[in-house]
């Protein structure tokens, strides 16, 4: 299933994508229920299929079934009561899946081929960094370019979801904690980065994760580790590499993180960029107003926004 | 005032220390509004003083100022149908002060005379890595030791909260964004925050953030930068400092940071710690089970807790 958190009429929703339309899966599970003659058909639609996406994915399996079966009934009814269940995908504002996480974890170093290039060594532990929520946008926001740096940066991220809390958890069972996969671009300000031994300054400015366009659910990924993943800023590739060159894999990861930190549903973890960052190129032409940044990868999805200079701050 | 996030009787709730009783705020105001007759008293008391910190901070000075007359209230009547409004301190569960910030800044080499006794210069920007909220525990838990390293040290750490949503803030004005002061303990794994360049791992695992008992609202602190701030181990001094001696104040560190990343009501910054870490003794004796690790700092409080190794893990 691809989810989505989206906006309708300037509420914030949790949806599924179907052929192109778009799922209100809270409403719609409420009208599944209205239509069994629960009375209490909002109270319980809250409780197992609410409207944000964090508490969805706490619903664990349990909740996507319900979701499942509440697809069902919207794509045999699409409105209840006079209010749409399914919206065409162009008449929403599709947001990053998970808005509000608890924790965003960032992988530094994890391709090989990159690490080899460079003359370095495998690392025997992952290189972790951290990113806030206020630095979510979505497939449909533009990468605000805030005039505290010239040096903007990009970096194509395979991203994973938890949904379920782990805690030493090991690499056998850790795929059992995934909730699902998506796209994401590790926006950077070098130079900000660079200034001191810690990068949290330059990863964590407003606006410099964008996310999406939906998180696919982990059932439909059989290996997370064989996905080719691909950037380009208006239309020349810059990045491409396959997950299978991964340090770290996705399972060693939610091991190794789940045994320092208690993971919870909808905590993010970036997995690392490969070579062929700004920051490696001779000469450096670092991103500008206008250029339109892609980050594809195999079975996930696409995830395209245009850099916006910032103004007036 | 003296603002805490307490439980009694399982329920989490925002509370004020008033000679050594807890005022339960949402429940006060409650009262007092039904005490004038309001039918909606719980929908307006939720929507001011509601029982969630953060929440409470987000209705800034306007809901401080509610609060200040329910404690009036609740000081008069005690309880209000039969449901206590005020608490004897030793009969409620004491929890850190805001439990689910939305980012935990942490600043890193930010006392000078630490600085310069190592034989380095003053650095122009502050180092700042983070911390995730399952960091935080209260005043009355133990710290938890994890058996994934055998180095564990301690950092005092004088700590501000947000108060108002900031971005792009001068220092000028950086002072009215602050909520409030709060003492805290950065307890760091060593070796784990030096295995990569980033220190993150070592530095946000379960439980490594006390703080507490309280948060002293910011109208109380004359001047942040005049605090004498000291730790014990057992007893023994092992850090002391002042706030005078920051190369980086309070008002510097709101607006720096609030020119990065929108700061919001409940987001904590801990400011630094100075010399005497057991990083830095010879020889390096780490803390171990049963250590009570004690952190005093003038006109804001004190924080005490115990280390205990965690079993079966």
């Amino acid at each position: 299933m691809k989810l989505i958190t989206f906006k309708q009429a300037g509420v914030s929703r949790v949806g599924a994508i179907v052929n192109e339309e778009v799922i209100d899966l809270h409403a719609s599970y409420k009208a599944l229920l209205k239509s069994e003659g629960k009375i209490r058909a909002e109270q319980i639609a809250e409780a197992f299929v609410p409207s944000e996406m964090t508490g969805f994915l706490q619903g664990g399996k349990e909740s996507l079934e319900l979701a499942r079966k509440a697809i069902d009934f919207a794509l045999t009814i699409k409105e209840d009561d006079g209010y749409k269940l399914v919206y065409p995908y162009e008449d929403v504002k599709v947001e990053a899946p998970v808005p509000k996480p608890g924790k965003i974890f960032a992988v530094g170093h994890n391709y090989k081929e990159h690490i080899l290039e460079m003359g370095r060594e495998l690392p025997s532990n992952p290189v972790v960094f951290a990113k806030f929520a206020n630095t979510l946008v979505g497939p449909q926001d533009d990468i605000p370019f805030h005039p505290v740096s010239e040096q903007l940066d990009y970096e194509a991220e395979f991203a994973f979801v938890i949904g379920k809390r782990a805690k030493n958890v090991s690499e056998e069972d850790a795929l059992d904690y995934v909730a699902g996969y998506a796209v994401a671009n590790d926006v950077t300000y070098r130079d900000i980065q660079r200034r001191t031994l810690q990068w949290l300054q330059g990863k964590t400015v407003d606006g410099s994760l964008p996310m999406g366009p939906w998180m696919v659910t982990a059932d439909e990924i059989k290996d997370p580790q064989t996905l080719e993943m691909v950037l380009t800023v208006n239309g020349e590739e810059r990045q491409r590499t396959n997950t299978a060159n991964q340090v770290f894999t996705v399972k060693h990861l939610v091991s190794f993180l789940s045994n320092l930190a208690t993971l919870e549903p909808g905590d993010i973890v970036i997995t690392g960029t490969p070579g062929g960052v700004i920051q490696a190129m001779e000469p450096q032409v670092w991103l500008k107003d206008g250029d339109v940044v892609r980050v594809e990868i195999d079975q996930v999805g696409v995830l395209e926004n245009t850099v916006r200079n910032v103004k007036g701050e």
